[in-house]
């Protein structure tokens, strides 16, 4: 019966700013950060570990608002919570006096949702077991009982949530087999990013081709000119069958959004991702009905849950790009889960930045073993950086994310890449 | 030519939850508080100030996230960020790195409108005026500078924005004369605090209407029995002609806030407030189209000029409740001002708390000066608490605000004040 007796969080930044890898047209300048929290239990040789990505600044101010909320573990039993993580998870996000500073977005909610998934670390490492696993072994009701519903009832009902869990129970076994034997799809950003010359996006592309991935993306919306340069020879460079995404990372207006899609040429896209503002659920919309057949792909900036459910309610996005650590953690990410499967989207998570590969590979794993089973449009997004630094690195083969055995949620990193990279007395920032 | 030659914030907070007063069925306990931002300059005699309203647990994070964010004012001359606020408030804004926590929305939005606002409140003493009118005596070219139009265009554009601000001009003159004799017409949430009995809250509905105030507010969402009889209650006791609305602070989903309101009966409401979550444009939405012909009011947790765009695109609201410190400061809420004249609907600002009042009357006053003019429908929010701890407090004579005469933006308090409540060290919170 372990409890929690303490915590810490370390403000950690890797230089990625004195590289071009990362830059976009919103990001000009990342440093890829984690704040960092561990949760201390009274077993030595048990802790809960987590991270929230940010990309440099105010990864201090988001150390501190979790610890304005890990408190909320301490003094907590480990076996307790894994039987109540539903209510630990709503009593984090209604913290009446704290929800004021979003509700439910924004800094504040990003701590709840560190918290919440040092806790699925624990309770995985309890069970021995990696997260995607323990999800996939809770039965149909606990699973519901994770979610908090306040403000989904009018898109999806607890009832119905039971429904779709109830029904893809019986593939549980054979998804789970699959799953350990295949993976799951990934695709790549690697080749994409905007500070890269023409040479070497279509040398990188190639070698994903070879690598075998099925999908890759380009970061587009600086250079109407470049984007249709870049894609026409991202699209020599791969083949007609190789899928072709790209992503604006924000950039646009919706009219400008409609008018620059549509002139890109036929490139055959797969995707466009973010092409405005995050919060803008008629924007998407109005987009997505403009740029027909391309399709839009949104999430890594989505707030919570009541602006996932409204994207979907108005058909603003046909792929839903969760991301571990921009909401309030595993929970709140199973309620998009299950709404993606009540309206037949498919989850194609945000990766990249540090530790979100290794931890948003578990919410995948979960949705294709016991939600949302064989999908030919779900795919990971992966970016090949930073995974020396943790514990249980992300495993590719042949483009795809091999599922984790060991136990845990991801996210924990070594102490040493800790120490090397603490901001702003590590080495790494010390030293240069 | 003052410059500004540093900052200080400090974490202020009222310990209003000892009694009742701002109680209701989303914020159980609030201890208004206020993160309290000081620009100092090289002049002895000006300084600059602002505040972002919070309700206890986390005004220490919104100050660190202030502290993070007022280095953008230092260094700069008051007079050439007089000329250029447009710019400063979009350099605050799109900090890239920042703007990952957000983007725009929560502890650091909050931020960067303390950081926009207590420069305004520099460049308004500088000038001698109140804020309303250094806003209203800007050219329209001026005022549309001023607003940052990314992910607008689909609702208004600059060119339509100076057409608005242009037709207005004539009356300006006219419009501050009545200003100056009458004020704007406030409307009163005293009587409706969920804590407070039938029998107080009859009695403070009798002293409103007595007062002159032609529109009370009630809490409610709690008990629908308690809310039908306190409104029949309400109701007999201002009589036919008193406007009556009602706010329920977001404690309903959709489907409920529906059938909850139109089980009501027929008490004649003026509107309802916050029925749903603040983000959740196609909820309110669908809430406004089923309790028609009562309308929704909302706005104060409203997180961004993105969001409103999406409420007014939408029909969601038939006011709009502009918060001084929820977005980016006077710049993001002449966005809204100028959005909300554009699709014709009223603007009625979100007030109470500590300081809003205070702050929020300005942008008023400039909306009926020089962009809505005369509305029958604009009234502004007011709570008799604390203002007894502000230099310049809200004027209320019969039930209208006051125009302040006196130089500044309205956020500046007392020393005392602040002494005796800064947070966990002031007498107020040492002696109890």
């Amino acid at each position: 019966m372990p409890k929690i007796t303490g915590f810490h969080t370390v403000d950690v930044r890797f230089p990625t700013s004195r590289g071009l890898d990362g830059s976009d047209a919103m990001n000009q300048d990342p440093d890829y950060s984690a704040a960092y929290l561990v949760l201390e239990t009274d077993d030595n040789a048990l802790a809960g570990h987590s991270l929230v990505f940010t990309i440099g600044r105010g990864n201090d101010l988001e150390c501190a608002a979790i610890d304005l909320l890990a408190g909320y573990a301490v003094g907590r039993d480990v076996d307790d919570l894994a039987r109540t993580m539903g209510d630990f998870a709503r009593s984090l996000v209604r913290d009446s006096q704290m929800r004021w500073l979003g509700p439910e977005k924004g800094v504040t909610h990003m701590a709840a949702g560190a918290v919440i998934n040092a806790v699925w670390d624990l309770i995985s490492k309890r069970a021995g077991k990696p997260l995607w696993k323990v999800l996939s072994e809770m039965s149909p009701k606990e699973i519901v009982d994770l979610v908090d519903f306040r403000y989904l009832s009018d898109a999806i009902t607890p009832v119905e949530a039971l429904e779709i869990l109830k029904k893809a129970e019986g593939n549980r076994a054979k998804n789970e087999a699959a799953l350990l034997k295949d993976g799951l799809p990934a695709y790549t950003t690697t080749p994409g990013w905007l500070g890269y010359t023409d040479e070497k996006m279509v040398r990188l592309a190639k070698e994903a081709v070879a690598d075998g991935f099925t999908l890759i993306k380009l970061k587009c919306g600086v250079s109407l000119e470049d984007d249709k340069r870049r894609l026409r020879l991202a699209r020599e460079a791969i083949g007609p069958d190789v899928r072709l995404a790209i992503d604006a990372n924000q950039v646009w207006d919706v009219p400008a959004a409609i008018d620059w899609i549509n002139s890109l040429g036929d490139v055959n896209l797969h995707w466009v991702e973010e092409p405005t503002n995050p919060d803008d659920v008629v924007g998407h919309a109005a987009i997505a009905k403009a740029i027909a057949p391309v399709r839009v792909a949104t999430g890594e900036h989505v707030a919570n849950r009541v602006v996932f459910k409204q994207m979907l309610q108005s058909k603003a996005l046909s792929f839903m790009q969760i991301d571990a650590s921009r909401v309030a953690g595993v929970n709140e990410n199973i309620a998009m889960i299950l709404m993606a499967a009540k309206f037949g989207i498919p989850v194609c998570p945000h990766a990249g930045g540090v530790g979100l590969c290794e931890m948003v590979q578990h919410l995948a794993m979960f949705d294709f073993v016991a939600v949302g089973g064989e999908n030919p449009d779900r795919v990971v997004e992966f970016v090949d950086h930073l995974h020396e630094h943790f514990v249980v690195p992300t495993q590719i083969k042949r483009a795809r994310y091999m599922a984790p055995t060991q136990p845990g949620a991801g996210a924990e990193m070594f102490a040493e890449s800790i120490a090397e990279y603490t901001f702003p007395t590590g080495p790494a920032w010390v030293n240069n």
